[in-house]
């Protein structure tokens, strides 16, 4: 998984009906978690808000895990980290 | 998945028999959620034109949630973005 | 999926079983499809020609959706781009 | 799979019910293991402490390989190196 | 699939259960192969031996290609390339 920061979401009106109804978050993975800046679109299924730190899960683990075997999800939100909740002894 | 813009279109006559009727659009990431302008191929189960935004989903979730699960796809376009459909409060 | 160019072979003679009668081309992503210049070994399952422009599925696409359930495949050449078939209106 | 070093911790108490009971640790790649300085976050089966160094599977391999087939998960630690464990002749 | 060197082995005594009885080898991916030097460690099926060109495939493909579908394996030697046996014509 990655640690990222929610920083905004997505509408989007047309879509596959079997993504109905979710929200689409856009994550932000923190500074030392990706090569670069590179931004995820994750479904939401814990209800994090804007700003929040939180564990992404990518690929079939986000659809399985989640219990949309079906969907077309390959990123999920699937913890909110606490606050001070990483914990880091370089 | 990842957000992007529709900038082309792929056309390919001799391919898997699994990939008749499919059209393949490029799809170019949007600048911060790629570490590189790096485009993906799509598949287009929505009806994306070109110059729209749209979400893009990659690996098994393509296949498996766009209902093809036996064709060798790894990335559908699977909702389009609204006009200012991009949230970010950063 | 990804746009390249088949840009060589490979031959392997000690192979796992599941691989024997496969062609083994080395494809180069075109520069917009990838961060870098990196190569891929793709099987074939279409008759392409060096030099030729081809889309390549990767992951679990490649395996299933070319017949081989159970053999260690990543990636596959699934289609030939047609001459002047990359149609891009950014 | 990756090697690296456990560098950390992470504490989630909002989390998808089916990541109770699991720690999750932060992996560093070793330098030559990764393009970048990319942190992992990893589900630890093995009991590996700070300092560790560990071997990392990541796709569907974190999940089915760890018995854990429905949960979202993408990385797990699966082996402890041994000291002086890593043997490279270039 | 990737090209690579096998540049050494890994050593883990302490292990998931389902990874008793394989060797751990180090793959240095060839120059054109990948973005950056980024070393795998693969199971190796085939009985590869330190300096050997390799194929390697990851993700499901390793595990499920090899026989073991249920371990927590994400990279596999899968070939040995002949002497030679890269046939590259840009």
């Amino acid at each position: 998984m990655i640690a990222g920061k929610v920083v905004g979401s997505l509408v989007s009106t047309r879509k596959s009906d079997k993504l109905v109804g979710n929200k689409f978050m856009i994550v932000e993975p923190l500074r030392h978690m990706s090569a670069d800046t590179r931004q995820i679109i994750a479904i939401d299924v814990i209800g994090a808000g804007i700003g929040e730190y939180v564990m992404v899960a990518q690929g079939s683990a986000a659809r399985i895990g989640c219990d949309m075997p079906d969907a077309p999800v390959d990123a999920a939100i699937v913890g909110i980290i606490d606050e001070g909740g990483i914990i880091e002894e370089d």
